[in-house]
C-alpha cells in the first residue's frame, strides 16, 4: 500500500533535495540574501535554544564559566601561531575600514580615510584572543585550571554552502580551558569528548561514535583532535562536535606561563571544544523521515501541540476553553525532566493545514480536537513518531482526557527513547567490519545510492608519505578516515592498506 | 567615624574612577586588547545571562518568536533607507576582504584577488535585514503581525569607549514587529516600553522614567522613539532601552505589503525595541557602593556564596561537609520564584580576601563558616545591602542554620525590594521641577560634583530654528532632553525656553 507522504523528495531518491526541501517546509531556516549566511527561522531557532540550553547545564555542572570575547581579532594575533593560521588563514572575512561615505551619486562607499591601520578579522574561532586574555590571567599555579566557555557567531569563508551544515557564519559554544599539566588537560579534552557523545545520545537521540582524528585530520595547531561522528540516513558521516588538546603551542605562541609552587615559569597546557548549529543538520538528517522533522522531546520547543478544528462559528469560543484546560492540565504534567511544553495553535488557519503543519515541523505530539471530541470528553492524539497504521491511514487515537494527560510523560519519554533506538540500530547495522580488500572497498562503495554507511579497517598509522598515498586513495573514491573508536575492538589482523601490523582501527566513509 | 571601604575610588570623589574600579574589581569585565572591544568576564557575563532568561520570558510570554538574522548587510541594504544610513553610516565596520595571505615577509595581508564585489557591514541594527525577511513572509494579513526577536552582537564604531556604557562591539535584543495598522503598531511600541520599564524596576531594581524622546533624538528612520531613561548615582541620566515606531518607511523602502481583505497591496507599518549589555553598566552605576557593586538578587548569578574559614588542616573537611549540607539545604528553597542559587567557593583562597571579592562582586548574602560556627550549629551572615553597623564595624550576624535557611528567602526578597526603595528615593528626589530661569538652570548645574540629576520643564516643543537654537543652548551646559515622561504632570504654565504655550514637560540633563 502506497502512503502519500507530505514531502515531494523522499530520501531514498533525492537525499539532498529531502534535507533542502525539509529545512525550508519544516520551518528551520532559509537564505538570507546575504551570501552564505541564513536566517534560522523560529522552530529551527527554537530547537537551538533547547540544545544552548541543555548542553550550557552540562558545561556548567563541570566547572565551567561562561565569558564574552571579542568578535574581531587583530592579524597580528594570527600571525604568531604559525601553525594554526595555517589551517584558517584561507577563508576569513576582513574588516578594512571604519567607515563609509557618500560616493557623490548616491551610493556608499568605504571611506578612504577610515582604512584601519591593521586589518581585524572577523572571528573564525577564538583560541587566539581567549589565549591572549589567559596569558592577562594566569600568573600562578592557583590561577589554575581555567575553566571557560563561550556562546557566539563565527564566520569562516565558505564557497559552497548548506544549511546548518555549511556556512560562512554560524552559531556555536567554544569552551577554551587551560592546565598545568599534559594528563589533566588530555583529563578534560576527553571529559568534554564524553560529555559531547553523551549529550549527542541522550538529548539529541543521535547516536554518535566517539573517537581520535587521525593525524592529518587535526584541528590547526592541535596536538590530538577527537570527535563524536554521527551517520545520516544516506550513511555519509557527520563530524558533530570535536575536542582538541592543544599541548604548549598556544600556550607559547602566547606566553601563557604559571608560577608553579618551585617558582618555575611553565607553560600551561590547553584544549579547546565546539558544537554549533550545524548539530541541527545532523538531528534533521538523523530522525527525519517523508512527513518532515521529527523532533526529539527533549529538544523540541513545543513537545505537544493542540490544534482546534475551529469553524468560525459560535461554537469555536467552548472549543478553545476546552482546549486551554487540556493545555494547562498538560503543563502541569512532567515529560524527561521538565514541565512539559504545550502549544495551543490557535491562528487562522483550517485544522487540516495546520495538523500537516506540524507533522513536518516535528513536533511529537499532535492533538486534534473537535466538537465531537469534545462532547465526548476526548482528544484525538496523532504519534509524530508513528505517523500510520499499517493500511497506511494516518494513525490517531481518541482518548479521555484523563488517560491523555496521565501517559503524555511517558510517552514523551517514549519517543525520545525509540527515536533514539532507531537511530543506533540504523548505525550499528551501518558499519562493514569484514571487508578483506581494495577490490571489495571499491565495490562497497561504488553504489552511492545504497548508501553504504561507514567501513572500519585495522590499519598501521602511516605517517608521511605512505599516510599521503592511502588518504589519496580514499579520496579518489570520495572516502575519508572519520576516527578512530574509542571503544573499538582489540587489532587482530595485518593493516588494510600495507599489509604491516595494525594498531588501530579507524572508520571511513563519505562525509558532509 | 571612619569606615575603610573596599575601593580607592570612592563615588562622591571621582565617579568615573570609581566606575572603572568597580568594573575591573568585581571581575565584570576588561580591556581586550581589541580596540573598542571588551572581555566580558564570569560574574559580568552571568549578570547578563541572567538579564537575558528574565527578559526572554517576559518577550515570548507576549507572543514574540526569537530567530537568527546574519551579522553581514551587504552595502546596498543600507543604501535602500537613506534616512535610516544617515544615522548609522559613519561608523560602521567594513568587511572588503574574504581571505588573507602571506606577504612574503612572514606576515599575513588581505588576499587583493578576494576582494568582495560588493562591501558587507557588521550589523549596527538589523533593520534593513529583518526588513528584507519581512517581505519575503509576509504576502496576506493572515500572516500579521510578525513579532519577533533576536539575540546577537553588534557594532557600531565608537572613538571614545567607556566598559559597557559605550563599547564598539556590545551584546542586545534587538525585537522587530510588522503590522497591518499604525495603531496596532503603535500599541506594540508602547507595550515594549511598558515591559522594559517594568523589568528594570522589578529586576533589575532600576528605577527608570519611561517617554518619548524629542524628534532630533529619534531613532533614524523612525517616527517615533521611546525610552527608558535611569538615573546614575552621578545624577547623569542614562537612555537604558529603547522602542521605536518606524512608520511605513522601513517597508517602503524593503517593499514589505501585505493584500488586505480587500486585495490591496497595502505597507505594513513596523516597530523595533531593544537593550544591551549597557543595562549592566545602569546596574552598576545605579547599585554600586564604595565597597564594589551589589547586585539585585533576581539578577546575581549566585545569590548566597558561602565562605568556608579553611585551615588547611584535618578539620578542613569536617567543615567543608558542613557548608555542603548547608548548600543543599538553601537550594531547596525558594526566593523570588525561582530556587536560590548557592555557591559554596572552595578556592584556596584565605577566607579573608575571598569574603572581601564577594563584597567587592556584591553577591547579596555572603555566609561564612569556621569551626566556631560548626560547633554551635551556626553560621555567620552579612548582607550585601547592609555591610556596616552604625560603629562603622562589618554587620555580621550569627545565625542557628533552621532560622538562616527558613529565612533566606524572605531575605533575598527584601534585598531587592530594598536596593530597589533606595534608589527609587534617589530618583524622585533628583528631578528638580522649579527651575524658574536660564539664570536658575545655569547655577543648577554649575557644579557638576554635586551631583544635580535632573531638571523637569514645561517647553512648546519648537521645530526647526526653534528647535536647534534650544538644542544648542543647552549642549552650551552639556545638557540634552532625556524625554518626555509618560506620567509626567498636565502642562500648567509657559514654555520655559520661549515663554511660548507649552505642550508637554520634558526631562533635561546630563547623560552618559
Amino acid at each position: 500500500m502506497t502512503i502519500r507522504h507530505a514531502l515531494k523528495n523522499h530520501r531514498a531518491v533525492d537525499f539532498a533535495a529531502w534535507y533542502q526541501e525539509v529545512v525550508a517546509e519544516a520551518d528551520m531556516a532559509e537564505e538570507s540574501g546575504v551570501r552564505g549566511c541564513m536566517v534560522i527561522r523560529p522552530w529551527g531557532y527554537g530547537i537551538w535554544e533547547r540544545i544552548q540550553r541543555l548542553l550550557d547545564d552540562r558545561i556548567k555542572a563541570t566547572g565551567h564559566d561562561n565569558c564574552y570575547f571579542p568578535i574581531f581579532i587583530p592579524l597580528s594575533y594570527f600571525e604568531k601561531e604559525a601553525e594554526h593560521v595555517e589551517g584558517f588563514a584561507k577563508e576569513m572575512a576582513v574588516v578594512t575600514h571604519h567607515r563609509l561615505i557618500g560616493d557623490g551619486k548616491g551610493g556608499l562607499v568605504p571611506d578612504p580615510d577610515a582604512k584601519l591601520e591593521e586589518p581585524l578579522i572577523v572571528r573564525p574561532t577564538s583560541e587566539t584572543v581567549i589565549g591572549a586574555a589567559f596569558s592577562r590571567w594566569i600568573q600562578s599555579w592557583r590561577d589554575l585550571p581555567v575553566k571557560i566557555n563561550q556562546w557566539a557567531n563565527v564566520v569562516r569563508w565558505e564557497m559552497r554552502t548548506r544549511m546548518f551544515l555549511r556556512t560562512s557564519e554560524f552559531l556555536w559554544q567554544e569552551g577554551h580551558t587551560a592546565h598545568a599539566t599534559r594528563d589533566e588537560a588530555m583529563a578534560e579534552t576527553l571529559a568534554i569528548l564524553e560529555l559531547y557523545r553523551s549529550f549527542s545520545e541522550d538529548v539529541l537521540a543521535m547516536p554518535v561514535v566517539a573517537g581520535e582524528k587521525p593525524e592529518h585530520e587535526r584541528f590547526p595547531g592541535a596536538v590530538a583532535t577527537y570527535s563524536i561522528e554521527a551517520m545520516m540516513q544516506d550513511g555519509k558521516a557527520l563530524q558533530a562536535g570535536t575536542t582538541h588538546y592543544l599541548g604548549t603551542g598556544f600556550a607559547e605562541a602566547q606566553d601563557i606561563r604559571y608560577q608553579s609552587s618551585d617558582g618555575d615559569h611553565t607553560l600551561v597546557h590547553t584544549t579547546s571544544w565546539g558544537v554549533s548549529t550545524r548539530l541541527i543538520g545532523g538531528v534533521i538528517m538523523t530522525h527525519g523521515d517523508d512527513d518532515g522533522l521529527r523532533v526529539p522531546p527533549m529538544i523540541a520547543p513545543h513537545q505537544i501541540v493542540i490544534v482546534p478544528m475551529l469553524r468560525d462559528n459560535d461554537e469555536d469560543a467552548a472549543l478553545l476553553a476546552y482546549c486551554e484546560a487540556l493545555a494547562a492540565r498538560l503543563r502541569e504534567q512532567s515529560a524527561l525532566g521538565e514541565p512539559i511544553r504545550v502549544l495551543l495553535d490557535k491562528r487562522p488557519v483550517k485544522a487540516g493545514p495546520k495538523r500537516w503543519s506540524w507533522v513536518k515541523k516535528g513536533a511529537p505530539l499532535i492533538i486534534e480536537i473537535g466538537g465531537r471530541d469534545m462532547a465526548e470528553g476526548k482528544a484525538t492524539q496523532i504519534r509524530r513518531d508513528a505517523l500510520y497504521r499499517d493500511d497506511g491511514k494516518l494513525a490517531s487515537e481518541a482518548l479521555a482526557l484523563d488517560a491523555l494527560v496521565a501517559g503524555a510523560g511517558a510517552l514523551l519519554g517514549e519517543i525520545q527513547t525509540r527515536l533514539h533506538r532507531e537511530a543506533r540500530e540504523r548505525l550499528d547495522r551501518s558499519i562493514t567490519r569484514d571487508i578483506a580488500d581494495r577490490d571489495a572497498l571499491k565495490a562497497h562503495f561504488a553504489d552511492a545510492s545504497a548508501y553504504p554507511g561507514w567501513v572500519e579497517v585495522q590499519w598501521s598509522r602511516p605517517t608521511g608519505a605512505d599516510r599521503d598515498a592511502v588518504v589519496e586513495e580514499l579520496k579518489a573514491l570520495k572516502l575519508t578516515m572519520r576516527n578512530v573508536p574509542r571503544d573499538a575492538a582489540p587489532v587482530d589482523g595485518p593493516c588494510f592498506f600495507s599489509g604491516a601490523t595494525a594498531v588501530e582501527r579507524i572508520l571511513v566513509g563519505r562525509a558532509y
